[in-house]
């Protein structure tokens, strides 16, 4: 793992959370917050997202917030793109990588972009293509996201025949990177085990990454799961925010600060400073207007002789 | 397991929650709260504890709790007691098990029942003695909870060595159940392997149960790297009472709730009603005066098409 890192956290907190709120981040706020949190060790932010500005105020100004980025050299910078178009403006932008997301529930994929799983995985396909013909995307990882791998809001159950499958096209397409998403939280340890066993399996050398949502309670039960079949990224929040202020049961992806403690209370180093990442929360809580914030350990503290490794 | 299950819960809300509290329970809404819990298909209760009256008069109607359950052979009843004077009153008053506490840091155990863990220890070995002397406590269960044994809130860390070299010498006195427990919420999954690993060794056919603390987040992954290592038994708070309403870093037990949602979603079955334990836990927050709860599934729901084997 790179500069002796054991595990890879992903913060998209600045992505999943503030797209998830009302408050409007300023570029100044969503700078500071990006690069300070760099600066506690977090080795790669998921900045923003190239979404249609009507659809998400919140992410209009994603280009700019990659361009004012002080310390680009020090640590990767992600992006969220859900079509070709997106991944058009993130290839222009600077950033080091672009994550596509895809859903391999269809009602959801029908539901959300309106397109086929299979429509969606062609659209992949488009942006593996693009970059590859055009000398000026070398440089940039195209990962990909699979949403609701463990069940959906609107179908229910979804099978893990399909998710394999579709990690198998997208691995065939050429993906750098394959996230797999508890996108609403209805994942349980034994079915992590499960997915990701056969994830990591199918992946080979190709990262896998678990994107979880704390929405039932389950979401550092699962990170142990995934972890005890290989798994070595995650993506994560800081202060789990996220969730939808209109919908009281849902809830962000699961939390930054207490995913940081618990690694490097299992001796799993992760670079991350938590004394100063905690530090960059109560930065990040200064600017929200009213939504909560949540973590364990933001509250109770370490246990009495903590030390990181 | 008995009766099918694969998994056995023991709610200690009404006791480890109650006791944690401002507001008292009636003798009434007790028994209310335990009958219904047992008839959701909890099998195990610790229904409070013999301790000192004027310490703690949350706990002072046990006797009376126990005497009043009118399904007492329906499910097993359990009480706490933290030394031999306790351990008389549990065997007079009915219940199938009584947990003696000892706490395994020197320290807690020195601040908290002024005694040092070997004089400790010693307290249970006369509460077996005197069990074994008296036939009138034949069917009476003496099970033992190890408190502290993941850390400590006055001496920091806590050596596995003495945590696993007290199991053997409770073992050996004749224990009829190893608790073993994360009393303040220290623990994490990798140190949850080492400890319950060894400890279900040590036990063999003695049945060995982990007790929980959520107070870094960490309940639940706890919950699956004790699961992983074989453990089979866990204790959890309905609602997750408890905690101190003075300290507002402490929090209770494990969820019951979160935690049955977790074990049946897993495919492991603990032969509770979901449904039902839920309408109890809407029955104890009614008895509360202003304590929070905690729980994830009752505020954000089962996912769609759950349903329990």
């Amino acid at each position: 793992m790179r500069n002796g890192r054991d595990v890879w956290v992903r913060e998209v907190g600045t992505r999943d959370g503030l797209q998830s709120i009302d408050t409007i981040f300023s570029t100044e706020d969503k700078v500071r917050w990006i690069e300070t949190e760099s600066l506690a060790g977090v080795p790669e932010i998921e900045v923003g997202s190239f979404v249609p500005p009507k659809l998400m105020p919140q992410m209009a100004d994603t280009m700019e917030v990659v361009r004012r980025l002080g310390n680009k050299d020090k640590f990767k910078i992600s992006v969220l793109v859900p079509n070709f178009k997106g991944a058009l403006n993130a290839f222009q932008s600077g950033t080091h990588q672009l994550n596509y997301v895809l859903s391999v529930s269809e009602a959801h994929s029908l539901a959300n972009v309106k397109k086929s799983v299979n429509d969606a995985i062609e659209d992949y396909r488009k942006i593996i293509k693009f970059k590859k013909e055009n000398a000026i995307c070398e440089s940039v990882k195209v990962g990909v996201g699979v949403a609701t791998a463990f069940g959906c809001t609107i179908q229910g159950e979804v099978k893990p025949a399909d998710v394999f499958r579709t990690i198998e096209t997208l691995v065939a397409i050429g993906a750098d990177e394959i996230a797999v998403a508890d996108t609403v939280g209805y994942g349980n340890p034994a079915q992590i085990r499960h997915i990701f066993k056969e994830a990591v399996s199918i992946c080979g050398d190709i990262p896998v990454a678990a994107h979880f949502h704390d929405t039932r309670g389950l979401g550092l039960a699962n990170v142990d799961a995934a972890l005890d079949v290989g798994v070595r990224h995650f993506d994560s929040s800081l202060g789990g925010l996220g969730g939808c202020p209109h919908a009281p049961g849902a809830s962000g992806n699961i939390v930054t600060d207490d995913l940081v403690f618990m690694l490097e209370a299992m001796g799993l180093r992760t670079g991350v400073d938590l004394e100063k990442l905690l530090a960059v929360r109560v930065f990040m809580e200064s600017c929200l207007k009213g939504e909560p914030t949540r973590g364990a350990i933001a509250r109770a503290g370490t246990p009495k002789n903590f030390q990181q490794k």
